[in-house]
């Protein structure tokens, strides 16, 4: 065999791995249905060079809320757990609040008086929220938060929280990425909060996560080190309208893609909607109680405080040609650990 | 010739290309000094695999400030004079302003009587940017800022401010970008503003950017269309401290390198130098009158209220081994278009 037939030959079986490649499933989680081929037809639209819809790679945003979007928040944010499960630690600083409420109602609640959670309101969560979330350095925040994240389980799967993301999901960040898309998160959940798992869990670095922030304070150490404080006054509730006040805050660009669960992403989907050309927008229903959770209350699932996902949304979806993602129907698998 | 001696000599030229590449300058409007060797001292340690200083990629931030740092701010900061000559059109649409202070002295001061100016107070700034930057939409502002600085001159150089960069800084970006760094813009300028030419002039899209920024307020036109109006509520005044806290809201890592001139800068480099490993912290000195304008007080030179940089800065720097850039002395060039 000739140096040229072998060469030939070479490029021959690089091009059929290619073409292999690229036949393959990016998104082997999802099932045949009107969700993955939404997904596939806005990528192809917004990424074929020369094509009415294409997108230059450098405005390729999508953004996704998290909790409920790309892992699990039933019974409870994840985001509570970890204040109600740093309370035992507070009152360890600061016993003056062992015997008084919100967190004597807590330390109860841990010791397994799961009744004793339905003390608690709004109010106590806010006040819980600001005593294990503020008033420590940003440093000392992310070395708690880090441990925490590294053992706490969740209760019914006995597995950290960071392996209930949705596979589906997972495949759809980087299939996403791979064409040229920067995914972003915007979750109403606390930004230094999300940031401190994103990158490992996600692939999503700490400049690529907006979330909910409180005002940070300047300041020196006794060694003349400048440290950030982190101080109880809200500065982004990123929620509802704030999603997409966040979205021009953080971003500065209206997103081409937005996939969300319940009404606090509403206005992040109808922003990204307004924009022109090819916008794609998504919202997961929960509808698999076997696999994961059920609840709505849109559909005639059952109701719930956490992640409600109204009619009026669902409606809204269907009248402006947003896609509902159904856990139960389009998605083959939930969780990676899946047999 | 065999096919394989070809492939041998075309993989050696390929090679000696590649060095030749890489031999050439990055930096040849820098003279050779302290100032240039720091750089490249800094970019060599982070950059270089299994060396102790070594930083992975994903970790290689740099943070800019603008006026005075990428581009002139004397004798007034740019954005000061696009609210000055927004005035007109607005009061045409709000005629009732026409003859009240300030907005008047500005109009007697864009027909010529410069010694108007003196009549602006920080005040009299205040309500003018308040009604020049705020109360349309986001859409709306990009609109009219693109047109203007897209015709607006400097009135010494008679050339449009997005050319009034410094050279040896757009190839002090490129490089770092070239070696794995994001470069951000932290500006005490508004970011709405600098957002709408970063990409063109400096090549840092608007999610680069951090700047000082107002509230935004989601709401629906007429038919329906969601849309953000600039409220004139300040969420983060970008400077001195705020740079700090700013770099910690947009971006959440510590940057390895950051760039300033002047007292609004000094937090977002202490704030970089108190990180472990190698950090670059540099300040540019305008002592060069000639080719650019001269002011500190710092090292004698001439007081200025628009980019202070004082003795106290300047000693700060040399104490805590900072880099003062002497813009007379460390750049061959300052502008492009110098011939």
């Amino acid at each position: 065999m000739t140096q040229n037939s072998k060469l030939a030959l070479v490029s021959l079986a690089a091009f059929v791995f290619t073409c292999a490649a690229y036949a393959q499933d990016q998104l082997p989680s999802w099932n045949d249905g009107p969700a993955k081929q939404a997904i596939l037809e806005f990528v192809k639209a917004t990424t074929t060079q020369g094509g009415p819809q294409f997108v230059p790679p450098e405005a390729r945003i999508a953004t996704f809320d998290q909790d409920g979007t790309l892992w699990v928040e039933h019974p409870m944010y994840t985001q509570v757990m970890y204040c109600l499960e740093r309370v035992p630690e507070l009152v360890k600083a600061r016993p003056e609040l062992k015997d008084k409420p919100p967190f004597s109602t807590v330390l109860e609640l841990l010791k397994g008086d799961r009744a004793a959670m339905e003390k608690l309101n709004m109010k106590d969560l806010e006040v819980i929220a600001a005593a294990t979330l503020t008033g420590m350095s940003v440093e000392d925040f992310d070395v708690e938060m880090t441990r925490w994240i590294g053992q706490a389980k969740d209760p019914r799967w006995k597995r950290p929280y960071t392996e209930l993301t949705y596979q589906p999901m997972q495949e759809l960040l980087r299939y996403l990425r791979a064409n040229g898309y920067k995914t972003y998160i915007v979750t109403g959940g606390g930004q230094d909060f999300v940031r401190v798992y994103a990158n490992q869990t996600y692939g999503i670095p700490p400049e690529e996560v907006v979330g909910t922030a409180g005002e940070t304070k300047f300041g020196y150490d006794k060694n003349g080190r400048p440290f950030l404080t982190k101080e109880p006054k809200l500065l982004l509730n990123d929620n509802g309208t704030g999603k997409a006040e966040g979205i021009h805050l953080m971003i500065g660009r209206r997103p081409f893609a937005a996939f969300g669960n319940s009404t606090g992403d509403r206005q992040m989907l109808e922003y990204t909607k307004a924009g022109d050309g090819a916008r794609l927008a998504m919202l997961v229903l929960h509808d698999d109680a076997e696999r994961e959770y059920a609840y709505g209350p849109a559909q005639g699932l059952p109701d719930t405080k956490v992640g409600t996902f109204t009619q009026a949304l669902y409606d809204e979806a269907k009248k402006n040609g947003w896609t509902v993602i159904s856990m139960k129907n389009d998605w083959k698998k939930i969780f990676a650990f899946e047999p």
